[in-house]
């Protein structure tokens, strides 16, 4: 398994701090997010108050960010992560396609989103599911269905096609979504996800679809859902001045700590992030 | 009196940026400081972890600063602020020239001193004074020091010699200092302030002046010596997340709050300091 010093989970504009600090302090890291970046930023069309660009296009900005960090030789990994493990002295960081190991994790995923589905927290591994490629084998042969934010999701939905016997797919934001013939589109909202122990059905605005899981892929995952056991308070997760979470080891900075939700906000706390984690690892290896 | 909704104190990047989201609020408000905004990044050879600059110099990024606040029209108030007294549902901020009122304070003064001089403490207000404007009309006819960081110290200094029997001057840190001649140029170190319960003598590592009063003119003032009654930490003004102090309606950020002393963690908490100020204002005036 490979092994870190840092994972940073997130490449808005708190992860890219982080990655550069990181890098500045000579630390073996990893930068896991979108080579877009930052769609929150991206879609912004003007920005008057990031000190130093008197205003700026958030494309424009992302430009600059990715000059940025080319110029530190800092490489995102496009791996979406699932689950961060605190292990006690280290962290097991899970994604799509591997796992890894680090000493330290910085949580820079962004807000996470403001309300989760009527029956999606209950039923949480009893049938909803955040990631197709970890749960794919129990999908094998059943009937399911995907409620997609973008891309992403558009590319697990495919994926799921190939194992599963029905795959339904229901975008939650309206994108584009170039899926398999084999797959069913629904349309409508999101109205409840059903079941007692397990899960039933799908309650859209439309109908009644009854089903074996459910998987929710957002752009980013809500912080309690990622870290098993971190404490979050009213869906933001706790960091100190320091950026600690209640987890030694365990760093977050940006959107997902609270508001308001600010770009200068973000990167300073990136920064802070990065800096006492690296304090944390010479300590550790003291 | 000119009243104000907020006055900022410091002119670095936590002061820049909360001025420049105060402005985006349509907040009236004040920023004190020096036209230079800021030695500390002034000085900075190279910065290569200013998100969104590969990497720049110092004056280089002073001169973006300078841009974008020139551009949201943006005007800096070059008087000393001495002391900032909370009067419960207002400040009122005196300066070397005028007295001010407003509903909040954001205090930017960057890190203040890592240490006093051994007696500076224990003699403020008993013959240690940090405002020669303040206190020059208890100088009339009495020898004093000045001990100096800059510009700012010699003008002080050359307006006590209107005013005082004998003035002496020691530069702390080498500076040019173009003096009147009347006034007593010093050489050599600060070794202590004595005295028992008011001022008796200077002693420098070169010799030991008898006066009446030293004025300290640091860049900056310790926090608790600005605001009576501010709670300190190590030297530090404790902020929370929303970087509100011990104090209603007064809000701190940047180096002032702590370490790590970087920019862009100072301008994100200037960023979020003036966002909290202009919550603050609006469930004023509800």
């Amino acid at each position: 398994m490979e092994q870190y010093d840092t994972i940073i989970v997130g490449s808005g504009p708190a992860g890219l701090a982080a990655a550069i600090n990181l890098k500045i302090r000579r630390k073996r890291f990893l930068l896991f997010g979108s080579q877009r970046l930052s769609t929150a930023v991206e879609r912004s069309v003007r920005i008057d108050n990031y000190l130093g660009f008197a205003t700026i296009t958030g494309p424009e900005l992302i430009k600059r960010f990715k000059q940025h960090i080319e110029k530190a030789e800092i490489e995102i990994t496009n791996e979406q992560v699932t689950t961060v493990y605190p292990m006690g002295d280290h962290f097991s960081v899970s994604t799509s396609k591997n796992l890894y190991q680090s000493a330290a994790v910085i949580l820079a995923t962004g807000a996470s989103p403001t309300s989760l589905f009527p029956g999606e927290e209950r039923l949480l591994g009893a049938g909803v599911s955040y990631c197709a490629t970890c749960d794919a084998p129990i999908s094998k042969g059943k009937t399911v269905a995907v409620l997609g934010w973008g891309d992403e999701a558009v590319g697990e939905a495919n994926f799921l096609a190939e194992i599963a016997a029905k795959v339904y797919y229901l975008p939650v934001k309206p994108h584009k979504a170039a899926l398999k013939d084999s797959i069913i589109p629904l349309t409508g909202s999101v109205k409840e996800i059903l079941g007692d122990m397990k899960i039933r059905s799908l309650q859209t605005s439309e109908e009644n679809i009854e089903l074996d899981s459910v998987f929710v892929l957002r752009e980013s995952l809500p912080p309690g859902s990622l870290v098993p056991g971190l404490e979050a308070k009213d869906g933001f997760v706790q960091a100190d001045e320091k950026m600690q979470t209640s987890i030694p080891g365990l760093f977050a900075a940006g959107d997902l700590t609270g508001k308001p939700h600010q770009l200068m906000r973000a990167a300073g706390q990136g920064q802070t992030a990065a800096l006492t984690a690296a304090a944390y690892l010479d300590e550790l290896r003291k």
